[in-house]
């Protein structure tokens, strides 16, 4: 199967530790890699964990605070330095417009390549960026500004043909791609149903990443079914101002909200610097969740 | 002795890499800490190698590359999460103005404390700043764009009075204060001598922070005899064109300079992504001037 992995480069929250960088994540489906968010460091992240700079195609941010982008600058730079040549396409609130346009002022002078601006602004998950067998959706989040989760979906796979079928009914090609649309191919004189001679190679396969937010109800409905989801848990349940207060969750709201998605695994981060040992975040998720994982800077996940 | 102390963050130019920062020194002294440059991860770089962040009293920038500075919005924003109170004074050229402005008007909400601006513009060797025992001088350098190096500099100290004369001719408060300044006491029936009663406690002691630039003939009257010089060497010497095109130095270069300004010891750093291996520069630094060191991030040198 085509390689679908998440490899987390920062498991901070505005405060780094020695430890533990900001948020980034790097995905990886298709042979491709995109980075979410990008946190002050990430590109040393990168070299630290094997992640060739000049291979992401694109970045998603969540939002304009620092602890999320304050990498960008750097990376920007260093992918310039190495020759970056084809376009890098940005998604991010439509209050990352200034700040791109900071960098160009001040820091864009010999910068090798284009950056694409997409502004980001939707009410619920929307479709932003796709390809012919995957597509990347946009949901708003509830944090103190505007700030957007995203989804990475593979497309419903073409069927595939039962190879001996083929020869037994010597199939012609248009009939094969009958099939492959899962048609019933209708002879003159049979039918040979879509059901039996025609079968989906893979069950697609989705990752959310759902940065800086206070819980709220659509949040399950829009993350369901996920195979992986990765949702901020920046404090321990004791903290219990933290969704009024700071617009964030902790550790019990993160998988209560895997568990009501009905997700595949939840993996959690944005830790708070008042506490950056993972196993504590880790055992309160399990009590609601079993497959919770608090992951250290470089773990990597497989989408499955 | 007091300690006067440089830890380096920080040994890579624009491109970083898994072992190496980019710019940014801590300098110890008199107990106090400043920290010069701060390309993107000084702070992690003052956790990982046991730098106090919010002890940081002023910062001082020479010019505004981003492996100069990316690091600075990071690092504001955690000394205010840490909650510092005290004034942060930050020294750069007056082209960091509209830099400041900008962390400001987005990333400036509930920052804890003041940062102060002053705008460094100097043609020779000024004080910028100074203490009743040690000054910073900035002075030009020939970079791309306005850059200023700074150097550390103890004040020459009081003459302290041999305890043992003190008794022996009986000398009073104000005799004391008089030899402290290093003048005769002068008695209806004798002379006291300062040079016999008198003498100095230590040799005042300096560190000069040369940053990105081209070599120029005053550079080594400037840092005429410091005690530690960090010169930038971010090529080898095989790269010919590094101080035309790029207005850099290599590492004969930078040893020229510090065997031509008679210094005590030579650190370089700022290694250009082409080669990381200190050991070369090193070796060529030290074909001219033997006692020159290529540092890795997170040593310290004594200023002595």
């Amino acid at each position: 199967m085509e390689s679908f992995q998440v490899k987390v480069l920062g498991t901070a929250s505005a405060t780094p530790s020695k430890k533990r960088n900001q948020s980034a994540h790097v995905v990886k489906i298709r042979g491709r890699l995109f980075l979410i968010d990008c946190g002050e460091g990430t590109q040393m992240q990168m070299m630290r964990f094997g992640v060739s700079i000049v291979k992401i195609e694109s970045i998603f941010i969540t939002h304009i605070h620092g602890d999320h982008i304050f990498g960008l600058f750097g990376l920007f730079s260093t992918m310039s330095m190495l020759g970056r040549i084809p376009p890098l396409d940005v998604y991010a609130p439509s209050n990352f417009g200034p700040i791109l346009k900071f960098f160009f002022s001040y820091f864009g002078e010999g910068i090798s390549y284009e950056i694409r601006f997409h502004a980001v602004d939707c009410k619920e998950p929307t479709v932003i960026y796709e390809t012919k067998s995957f597509e990347v959706l946009a949901f708003p989040l509830n944090h103190k500004i505007a700030t957007f989760g995203y989804m990475f979906r593979e497309k419903e796979p073409m069927f595939n043909v039962h190879k001996e079928l083929i020869e037994k009914y010597g199939l012609t090609l248009t009939e094969i791609g009958t099939l492959k649309r899962g048609e019933d191919v209708v002879r003159e004189d049979m039918v040979i149903p879509a059901s039996e001679a025609a079968y989906k190679p893979f069950v697609p396969r989705s990752y959310a990443y759902v940065s800086d937010t206070t819980p709220f109800p659509q949040l399950k409905e829009w993350v369901k079914g996920v195979n992986l989801l990765y949702h901020e848990a920046t404090f321990l349940s004791a903290v219990k101002d933290a969704p009024t207060k700071w617009f964030h969750s902790n550790a019990i709201q993160a998988a209560e909200c895997a568990r009501d998605a009905g997700v595949g695994k939840l993996l959690i981060g944005h830790f708070s610097s008042r506490c950056h040992d993972g196993s504590l975040y880790e055992a309160e998720a399990r009590t609601i969740f079993p497959e919770s994982y608090a992951p250290e800077d470089g773990d990597v996940f497989d989408v499955e």
